[in-house]
């Protein structure tokens, strides 16, 4: 048992990260791979309660509270995988600017990690015109940044 | 503000799912991304605990439970991904024998999530031994479904 958890151990030190628990990522192309794995789910995730938004349904409440809790959560990975040097290069819409303007950039993402932990609230009082209208203010937040930081 | 709420939830429908809130992936090519993406992100969060077992330090307590109860969440998520007719084709590795051997795969998908948990436990215990124990049970269960239905 213990060769065998050596092993494992080494190999997800060498497949994923150096072997400093402090620095993230191992490589520039995986902090891309990750930011870009947790932007793919919230989008999805968003797909799902705009589906819901649509249905017009209060049958979805719980569903609708699950998936706003979940884009919570990944709300708050990616920040730091796109501070990794060089990784405005290879396959990423990023714009070099992120790095330039980092006050800005921080400032994006806490105003979307900000109106997400809203979202969660008014998904938990039910109040479906206040649920959607503050999905209407993390929309607009997740523009804000990809107009200024992402090149289409 | 209705006109663009309008404009966001249609943007949504349109770029990532079908417009009812059952189906969850309006192309088969989506399932593959969004368990891609599960997969690789719960691949970086081992790799992050490995390098904390490495280090052998118990300042990492708190952030190696983190990282655990993030696993246990993104745990949950990529399963049915994997039940989307056609996406054992084009850019995936899963073998066509996960849609032949649904009861095996899905009793893999089960064991994996019950070893998350049990791991979650453990993190929260701080026993450091069981915690490496047990991140070596996560481990097998990763490898017995990759084993089977994953083409290398």
């Amino acid at each position: 048992m213990k060769k065998f958890l050596q092993i494992v151990i080494c190999f997800f030190l060498l497949v994923s990260v150096s072997a400093t628990a402090n620095s993230q990522f191992s490589k520039p192309e995986f902090a891309i791979k990750y930011r870009q794995s947790v932007m793919f789910l919230m989008s999805q995730h968003f797909g799902r309660m705009a589906a819901m938004l649509n249905e017009k349904s209060s049958d979805n409440k719980e569903a609708f509270e699950d998936n706003a809790l979940l884009v919570q959560t990944l709300s708050r990975l990616p920040w730091q995988a796109f501070r990794v040097p060089g990784t405005d290069k290879g396959h990423t819409s990023l714009k070099s600017s992120a790095f330039q303007q980092q006050d800005k950039f921080n400032e994006f993402a806490r105003t979307l990690e900000n109106q997400i932990t809203d979202l969660v609230s008014k998904a938990k009082s039910g109040d479906f015109n206040a649920i959607k209208t503050q999905f209407g203010e993390v929309a607009k937040s997740c523009k804000a940044c990809h107009s200024q930081f992402r090149n289409r």
